[in-house]
């Protein structure tokens, strides 16, 4: 994917081809919201009227990077997500042992395809956190990219969601269920904050 | 900016250059969206079992094509939807009649650069409905792409409302600032519509 230019790649995501697809999306627009944090601190870095917050944007923008290249890799690794499952369905199911172990690997498959989402609703949340952190120290001739680096961030969160709970429904340990359950509800935390940062810039852009 | 390859364009965005910045992004935002809309219309259109629908969604494939087409021609428009204003600024000032026409021009270039992110802003509106007009017709097994298609072009919608915003308090005319507003606010309504899809979907996929 980070080899295809923005054409191609765009093309592959409307086309009916598996992958690119949702899960895909999710992760770009993840790594949308990194990118405008990171040009947020690198737009405020090393000016002398902002140097009081030189320390947080500096440390904002390290993180902003990894977060970009995890983004970017999970977008990528989204395609193979759900081949363990797509191969478990594929296995012989004649004898009442092949049946159990067709479903033993469909329902391990079904964990394995969550945890890309997961992570995708994981880093999305780290990157509104990101924003947070960054909002009352950049440069004001950008704020509004924080805003959008926070809602771009919140619909990769809220994609990555409903891409969880899709493979959530089909998984029948309930323990596992309740470990992914859980884990996704904490990172779909971070929703009221990217809405509450979205607010607070609109009201010093109308100040 | 199509012909850059994803990883390069993520740099670009990320960097200290002035463009492509928050309004690339969001034009790219609506992109992913419109893309999507293609990609579920591309995997129902063509099958028996969903024949009724075939018309809506060849439809709204025509459609959801010309909005990418778009939504990226926008993103690209936006590095010099500015340009206008910082050269209205470096216009002389020296005498009364110069500073008159400085400003003028300056008020003139802030109107031509609330444009480009109120296009952004009704593009993004259109694929909103758009996903809508889908949503009972598509193939369920790319239902949660309709809303992460949906979740994509809201934050699309929202990010090019605070870069309208951002132009609009510095303009003077009442005139052509309520023209802007009331167009502005008409795109806004689509946010409703983008929680409504997402929320139907959420419900399915947990029926």
């Amino acid at each position: 994917m980070r080899k295809t230019t923005i054409e191609e790649w765009l093309a592959d995501l409307a086309s009916d081809k598996p992958a690119p697809g949702g899960g895909a999306a999710a992760g770009m627009n993840a790594a949308v919201g990194a990118a405008l944090v990171s040009m947020v601190c690198n737009l405020t870095i090393g000016k002398p009227k902002f140097a009081e917050h030189e320390q947080v944007m500096r440390e904002a923008l390290a993180e902003a990077e990894r977060l970009r290249a995890e983004a970017v890799q999970l977008a990528e690794d989204d395609a193979e997500a759900f081949s363990g499952v797509v191969a478990a369905y594929k296995l012989p199911k004649g004898t009442d042992e092949e049946k159990a172990a067709r479903t033993a690997a469909i329902q391990a498959g079904l964990v394995d395809a969550a945890e890309v989402p997961l992570a995708v609703a994981k880093v999305s949340a780290e990157i509104i956190r990101l924003s947070g952190r960054i909002l009352d120290g950049s440069n004001p001739n950008v704020l509004s990219d924080v805003a959008v680096a926070a809602s771009s961030a919140k619909s990769a969160l809220e994609s990555a969601a409903l891409n969880v709970d899709i493979n959530l429904v089909s998984i029948k340990d309930a323990a596992q269920r309740e470990r992914l359950a859980s884990a996704l509800n904490e990172a779909l935390q971070a929703k009221v904050q990217a809405e509450a940062i979205m607010q607070a810039v609109a009201k010093r852009i109308r100040a």
